[in-house]
């Protein structure tokens, strides 16, 4: 059982909207009693996927991300609109890296940032890989490349690799490779 | 050098504000020529931190977290509020754990969201832990429990924490365990 919420919600209305997420704003009650409001984003569960090749190496994507306005090396995913993850999984490994696996395994779900967001994240494992073309040409992604586990965590130490998303999903395929030898 | 931005940033304002966070929607040109907006959720860096116990225990809160509607295990923290990120944090874990800390390492940056936030995360781990008293009665926070690193992933392995936020530290966590023996 679990425990009652320690908010009261007294009302709500769509602040702002655009096609990838909406802010809720509701009139709330905090657990001390304080009135006050809550943003809350909006947005489709995303996907991301720990693809592996025969060398044991993981697939990163090189992707321009416009918040941080710089280059980002991130494991593939994208926004799950509405298929189960593994379809949407599929369909982004494609566009973005030309890969087809032939076999996943579901690594788990994490939320992305419990403080504002909605989101959840459906983490994937992705091996049996083969090569096609790269289909997507709008979402500033330069390089697909495979990087060793050893290298991937040698580029979190000084920074080239900063995002979290990506560092929950290799969390959890840490674990699942400690089960899985 | 890093490369050059594959956008076009055409126009920018504030669509929506809050005291903890904004949304700024950018007119962008996209790497494909297309014309669009871009929707970015600004709000102050935040920190969090890896507590441990003499026993290589890791300190976690039960907080209600409002956008999921749930209470969630996970790793103290909080906004950063402008200050340096140890500082923050030593306010944090007085406030959400009654914990005074001795020694603090930075174990890296990471960023929460890249796709719709600019929020970066300073991940610390703290150790040489003193007991007081918490602080904090309007966050619905309810309480504050050491963990094993084992139960921490067995709790991971069936979804009982699942806030990417937290596995981001522990991954840096882990690293800095595996060069710090």
């Amino acid at each position: 059982m679990q425990k009652p919420s320690p908010f009261k919600t007294t009302g709500s209305r769509i602040a702002y909207s655009n096609p990838w997420m909406s802010v809720r704003e509701d009139s709330i009650v905090r657990p001390d009693g304080s009135e006050g409001i809550y943003g809350v984003v909006e947005s489709k569960d995303s996907v991301i996927v720990v693809v592996v090749n025969d060398k044991q190496e993981i697939g990163f994507v090189n992707i321009f991300r416009y918040p941080a306005q710089s280059w980002k090396w991130e494991l593939p995913g994208g926004g799950g609109e509405g298929e189960a993850a593994v379809e949407a999984s599929k369909r982004e490994l494609l566009e973005e890296a030309g890969i087809v696996a032939g076999h996943w395994v579901e690594l788990g779900m994490t939320r992305v940032c419990n403080g504002f967001m909605t989101e959840r994240q459906a983490n994937l494992l992705a091996t049996n890989l083969e090569y096609q073309t790269a289909t997507d040409g709008a979402e500033g992604i330069d390089v697909f490349r495979f990087i060793s586990l050893e290298q991937v965590d040698e580029m979190i130490s000084v920074g080239e690799i900063d995002d979290g998303q990506s560092l929950a999903a290799l969390y959890l395929y840490k674990n699942w490779l400690a089960n899985n030898k």
